[in-house]
């Protein structure tokens, strides 16, 4: 199966701590990385994961609290040491790029690569980024400014061609991109081969939803429905239900629920408020509503 | 004797490594904090090093490479989360001001701490911070881009009276504060006794170098004279000579040569480049010159 990997290189909230990084996640997809958040120290633990910064070329940024894309100067300083020259584009709300270009002008003068903003309305539930594999959308979220968690899906790939029946029926070459596609083969006689004898059962595509931070909105869950993998923010347990939702954000219970009703394989928590000392408080609240839970931390690398 | 003690938090170079944070020091003089450059990562460090957030007041920058300043608005945001009421006052190059403050006014507007910039002129050997126990200078460097070394003076504490004398001699009350300072006291009768004889010896006062990023610069020798403790950069070792001085950096040979020339107590290498994987050869290097000789590194807190 191609790679579909998750490495957790930060999911920590807001305040430091000694346990845990502020936000930063890097989707492995066939060798080609996508980053999520990128909060200070980012790049480290990116280096730490044996990732490859020159496989890097897109990055989302859910919104634009400093423990979400403080990272992104440092991180974009050092790939230009390191003499990149393929663009590298950052997905975020219009405002990140007023807030990078001066320091970009200043530290990065003369950098070999490219920076390139794309904004998004993180209000809406649209496509921003696609190519041959994989589709990335924004999902809105309820934070105190504008925030947008992200879809991955996997693009259905071409089908596999089943060689023996492409042999048997003696199909010419120039048919097979036809096939691949879907299509049904005709023979020279007229005869019409279903398309399903002539190639594998498709892989099932696979989907990533990141949703940090926000707080519980049911809103999103027709857009996250059935994903493999749901990142939820669960900054609070429900001792604190009133405190996130005056910060707008979620209790893992929350975050349980959300997971239950869009019907996900499973559940990664993350965002803990560093109050709290013992992180499988955050799991044992969480299965009580959702049973196939786990805890982000940094050394997690989750194949989808 | 009163504390001045030094904390390592980063002494790598640009190039981030799994070994070391970017540029960072605390000094903590009679628990009042200052900071010395603020890479990447130093917060956390900070924290690390149990340090506390509160007893810090003043920041020195050296110049405006991301490894030495990138840290700042993270540590800045953070002691805004912990509610932090004190002036922050940080000192270097009037270029960081207008850096920073789009940055202030969007990630930490509504913070109940004021930031202060005080803007130095690196060329120049001045006097930019004193309070009661310490005096700080500026040490003008030769690097790619304005930079300044910082010089911590320990002040010359008032004298410590001699009780047994005092009371020998009678002295009134208000005669104190003059001998404190180093006069004589006049008896009655129109009889000198000499300062020495009624007060104790002093301390001698400490002094603290730090020259990072520089190249071989004799002009600083006068100003770094006798220090008890020089940090200076050594980016290099002599194989690199060529490169050191194309980049504005010193070698471990070059530290070494300062650090003798000055007759300075002990010398602290770091800021050393990620493409050595020995550093004990940088102390090796360095000894063949200046006896003296600790290799920085993010554990070392070092007593003056």
């Amino acid at each position: 199966m191609n790679k579909f990997e998750l490495h957790i290189l930060g999911c920590g909230s807001a305040l430091p701590t000694m346990k845990h990084v502020p936000s930063a996640q890097v989707l492995n997809i066939r060798e080609k990385l996508f980053m999520i958040d990128c909060g200070e120290g980012a790049q480290l633990e990116f280096r730490r994961s044996r990732l490859h910064f020159g496989r890097l070329s897109q990055i989302f940024i859910s919104h634009l609290h400093g423990d979400h894309c403080f990272g992104l100067i440092g991180l974009i300083s050092t790939l230009g040491l390191l003499g990149r020259t393929g663009d590298l584009t950052i997905h975020s709300v219009p405002e990140l790029e007023g807030i990078l270009r001066p320091q970009l002008d200043f530290f990065c003068s003369g950098m070999s690569y490219k920076v390139i903003f794309k904004p998004f309305d993180s209000s809406k539930n649209e496509v921003i980024y696609s190519d041959r594999s994989i589709r990335v959308s924004t999902i809105p979220l309820d934070h105190r400014m504008p925030c947008a968690g992200f879809l991955f899906e996997e693009v259905e790939a071409d089908l596999n061609l089943n060689g023996d029946m492409i042999r048997f029926y003696d199909i010419p070459l120039k048919e097979l991109s036809k096939i691949k596609k879907g299509e049904d083969y005709i023979m020279p006689s007229g005869e019409v081969v279903p398309n399903s004898r002539l190639t594998k059962p498709r892989i099932p595509v696979r989907k990533y939803a990141y949703c940090s931070d926000t707080a519980y909105k049911e809103d999103i869950i027709p857009i996250i429905k059935g994903a493999d993998l749901l990142y939820h923010e669960s900054t609070f347990l429900e001792d604190n239900a009133a405190r996130a939702a005056m910060t707008r954000h979620s209790t893992a219970r929350q975050a349980a629920t959300i997971a239950a009703k869009a019907q996900v394989k499973k559940l990664m928590l993350g965002h803990y408020s560093s109050r709290y000392d013992n992180e499988q408080d955050f799991a044992d609240e969480a299965k009580s509503v959702f049973k196939n839970v786990i805890l982000a931390n940094e050394t997690i690398v989750e194949k989808l």
